[in-house]
């Protein structure tokens, strides 16, 4: 699925709504966390509970990856499993130089077909250009995220502007809005007005709604642009609404309340 | 194997030589290439052959990630066949908000036990933290590395210092030592002697002697302190000496040369 596709999605749904598959084994519930394949029986119950609601899927691969083998194997049945009409993202975070770069970028747009993957822009141009190098593809590179971190180095003064504009400015200028967007964290909503006078045309994915704080009336009002411009990502407040065996049909709840408020937002 | 351990290593070898694993499918010797194992004896034989001239070896997970199931089985059954006698790093350079980071620490020290894993620190505080707070544990943070992408940010002015020495002054102040490293290339030898003014303690990993056109000797004479502190990497010069069936006796010629010349600037 390319840009277009998903402005497509997002104006027939109503809904900008990505659903963070951030999936903990010691978290599910009690009846899925014995089972061999628990965190993909899991998944596939979130997706069909949530699917009509939103229309992107973010894989946390850490949570993936701290299974081992086992947890590669659950996250490519996943990956299957997301219906070809939504947006998939592998929230992977990598970046390195460009012969390792494009192995990463072999790894989550061919091994593991998604159509987006997360990338850190601290060794510049060589680290991101082979993942750019793939058409119908997107690089979601970090601009401002939604930890306190962010404060260390990203809100850090860096000649004449802070770090995170400086990557937004620079990177944006590597690719364009349909093989590029940018992760920008919901906490830190008063930068939104900001930062899409750096980058009016970008995807931003907004993470940090829900249980980190962000709200989601301020991003949306300072973050949409004409083609909406914004995919607001929600983790463990629509997978973890129930820890018990209803835990599909409260995600199901959770993901209609941020969709009908979403729908409110597009409308205006 | 910690950081007191790592030292004596480096003394009795005479060696501070680390070989990179980066393993890449298309570049096997023609044998090993139609081999379902191919990527693991072809470690194994790097591993036999070098094991005596170096201390250390890094996995670079990229290569091993993009060939999926079968990739992390190779990288898991690698790092198992490493002597206990040498100090593993998992070349990831990941990073994330603190919970996901606490994941991706699991991965790299428990279900995959490598003795350290390099981070990427553009997140900040928070997202380094739980790599640091294992036991005998390394967190190794990109520093200046060796890409020319070094120059977008990384060599950037930040507040009256570039942004790089930003990080290591920064960085430095989150743990000891013990249990962090830097990443910084060796293709910037002359900001060696900077950057021991600021991390005068810390070992430094040393990638881009060799395929990337560092020079061995101006890294010692610039890096080196009185625990030696250095780890330099060689990935490509080493385990591509020969495209033949002579990979292994070609690697473990290179890797003594790289032996005998550190030899020289140990005893210094």
């Amino acid at each position: 699925m390319n840009k277009q596709q998903l402005v497509a999605a997002i104006q027939s749904s109503k809904s900008y709504l990505c659903v963070g598959l951030d999936t903990d084994i010691s978290k599910l519930p009690a009846h899925l966390k014995q089972h061999p394949d628990g965190v993909f029986l899991f998944n596939k119950a979130i997706i069909d509970a949530t699917k009509a609601s939103c229309v992107s899927y973010k894989i946390n691969t850490a949570f993936y990856e701290s299974m081992g083998l086992k947890g590669w194997e659950a996250m490519e049945k996943t990956l299957h499993y997301i219906p070809d009409t939504h947006f998939t993202i592998a929230d992977a975070k990598r970046g390195d130089i460009g012969n390792t770069s494009a192995q990463y970028a072999r790894t989550f747009f061919e091994t593991l077909p998604f159509d987006a993957v997360t990338v850190a822009p601290y060794m510049g141009e060589d680290s991101v250009r082979p993942f750019l190098e793939y058409e119908n593809k997107v690089a979601i590179v970090l601009g401002l995220t939604s930890n306190k971190g962010a404060e260390d180095f990203e809100l850090q003064q860096a000649g004449g502007e802070k770090l995170y504009e400086k990557v937004l400015r620079t990177v944006s200028s590597w690719g364009t809005s349909d093989n590029l967007m940018f992760v920008v964290g919901a906490t830190q909503a008063s930068e939104l007005a900001n930062i899409r006078n750096i980058v009016p045309e970008h995807f931003l994915l907004v993470p940090g709604v829900g249980a980190q704080g962000g709200s989601l009336k301020e991003v949306s009002s300072y973050g949409m642009n004409a083609q909406c411009g914004l995919l607001v990502n929600a983790s463990r407040a629509v997978i973890y609404a129930s820890s018990g065996e209803d835990f599909a049909v409260r995600a199901q709840q959770v993901s209609e309340e941020y969709q009908q408020e979403m729908a409110l937002y597009l409308n205006k």
